[in-house]
């Protein structure tokens, strides 16, 4: 990580801006603008990745924000708004547990000075690790001072892939729960307890998987939206060949774009897992460990995006994201957007993870544009 | 188990019989009949229980065998045939890892040299444990010298309990085939891969696991028989809440008194796994690592306890037995029968199984009267 940041410092000086490492190791790099008296335009991502992830992840958002401030450069463009190409610390939560730690910081949902005692697997505090890197800086940003941000970033679904188209204009960052289900039953001999007498605790969680993947389905052709419902977890105990499970413990993820579709689904798989008792005699207890509500875009940021893309002459699509990106904490503070490029068989968070070149280069090139467009706006300055 | 089996013998020779241990450590304690031409009459079963488990679950037989032959004693009852109290070593497996591992080998199923190199875990031959232990003798019972043979043991189900009768007289002991079932489908991100583009093997799984279930159940009612299917074992990989499941491992555990069903509803399952790949895109791979079919009970045997029963004025039901027992080995070479008792709602292989002393003495009084009629029977004898 020191040296792929030290390389993207580099490199970022080259390109003539101002670096800047804020306390928990976010960087920001500042192309000056013209009026420096309007809110600055934001575009990066992290660097980051999972473990045995991919290297588009992350690094292709920093990289397109990084090359369209070097195309200007080029082009010898002229930005009234300063533009400032960020990193942001940690997004993966692979090191620290925490995901989306530094944009998470920079919305003002946690204290610096508590995030510098999460400690790693090693029991490193994050700011002894940012000390031994030579990453802890004294900068901080005040995302008041930012008026727009657009993160580039790989679909990692099928979608554009499967449509064969270049770019994806992402309407919403889809809001995520997670219900954790308890269903407890009756451990019994398989050999020598009738059918009608059980109370087997994994054919009722089977009712609740079913239940959650057709209800979701039928969702998406109701409301046309990017429902989805998952088990992804599910234990089942004891887990002998010859004995009916007594217990089993699930997570169920769901996600919409749509807040209320969100709710409701997951208010309806709540309840059918509540009616297990009278169904099948299945005690359940459950919690709801995780909820984040959907982030909608910013309607002038995703209209000039759209704009860009129609004078580039390139296909495009709406589209929502399944997975969180750091531009959820910053679309708390700031007018966000994300442009999606396609994921060769929408597989992510993988080695094989690949987006061809020319797609990266066509995202590359709409976010240049709609970064330029973005830094002459002149509604919404700060201080007009 | 030598303090047990120590303990036992004693209370044999106190009882008058003559002892004889076999060389895998199977116990026979014999009560001398007036006819010696005839078969003998065998009664018993195991002392040894699973890790966890309960006192009655393979003790009751044996005790019940020399309680009922101490009866006789104290009513002076000359039986013709000899009567035989048998104590099979080892059915549950727990320290040799083969289930009925005694009757297995006297029905012939494996050779003697072969079963004393099994290996418990700690290393130790079985030869060298019997050794250890004193447990070997030389000892050869022929099971053709044997007529009938009767095991009581606890039902190990609800079906006693629930309708309150105090004897079943087992017809049949299950056939049992279990089906190992591996499904492929396609691990992916669960935000960001739409619902239909997902290749989920957990929605899969629970298809099978409804499907079981739903078609046993339907079995019962359609046949009257004691069907049961159950998915006891279950991985769902790689289990993280927010990944679309790729694997599922599944262990599915058919049984049925009768072979024709059993098969059917195995052929069905699977039929139901292969489509699979039609309807959810699902790889999928089986095997079939067991396979025992039904054991039917002698005619004789079941006619001589329910004429006991009657003679008791006792309530007693026909039944299936859904566990394996040492019975269905012996039953390969001798006219073999069944009682069973109640076990209080139907808890087994716990501490927490029990049945009433109400019960057990009911029990041995049929077993008690059945062996006094079968040690009079003059019809198939050996020689005469």
């Amino acid at each position: 990580m020191r040296r792929s940041k030290e390389f993207l410092i580099g490199r970022m000086k080259d390109a003539g801006l101002a670096v800047r490492l804020d306390r928990v190791g976010n960087i920001f790099a500042r192309k000056e603008g013209c009026r420096t008296n309007r809110g600055a335009v934001m575009s990066g991502s992290h660097l980051d990745s999972v473990l045995n992830g991919g290297m588009f992840d992350g690094p292709l958002g920093v990289i397109s924000a990084l090359e369209a401030v070097r195309i200007m450069g080029d082009e010898n463009f002229k930005n009234d708004r300063p533009i400032e190409v960020a990193v942001f610390m940690g997004e993966e939560g692979s090191a620290f547990k925490k995901g989306l730690l530094g944009s998470h910081i920079l919305a003002g949902k946690m204290p610096v000075e508590e995030a510098w005692q999460i400690k790693n697997d090693e029991g490193l505090s994050l700011k002894d690790a940012l000390d031994r890197l030579s990453l802890r800086g004294d900068f901080e940003i005040d995302l008041g001072d930012v008026e727009y941000f657009i993160e580039t970033h790989i679909e990692q679904g099928p979608v554009l892939d499967q449509e064969e188209i270049p770019i994806g204009i992402v309407e919403n960052i889809t809001g995520l729960t997670w219900v954790y289900a308890t269903l407890e039953g009756e451990e019994n001999h398989a050999g020598t307890t009738p059918m009608l007498s059980r109370k087997d605790a994994l054919v009722a969680a089977a009712d609740i998987v079913l239940f959650a993947s057709k209800r979701a389905k039928e969702m998406v052709q109701e409301f046309g939206g990017s429902t989805v419902a998952t088990v992804g977890r599910m234990s089942v105990l004891p887990g002998a060949p010859n004995i009916v499970p007594g217990r089993v413990e699930m997570a169920i993820d769901i996600r919409d774009g749509v807040e209320e579709n969100m709710k409701n689904l997951r208010e309806e798989i709540i309840g059918r897992i509540k009616d297990l008792k009278g169904k099948y005699g299945i005690k359940n207890t459950f919690s709801i460990p995780l909820y984040n509500p959907p982030h909608p875009c910013s309607r002038a940021v995703v209209e000039t995006i759209a704009k860009a893309v129609q004078e580039l002459g390139l296909k495009a699509r709406s589209i929502n994201s399944g997975a969180g990106h750091d531009a959820q904490n910053i679309a708390e503070k700031v007018k966000t957007g994300m442009i999606f490029v396609p994921s060769m068989g929408g597989i992510s968070h993988s080695p094989l993870e690949w987006t061809n070149w020319e797609d990266i280069e066509r995202g590359i090139h709409v976010l240049t544009r709609a970064l330029q467009k973005l830094s002459k706006h002149k509604t919404a300055s700060l201080f007009a």
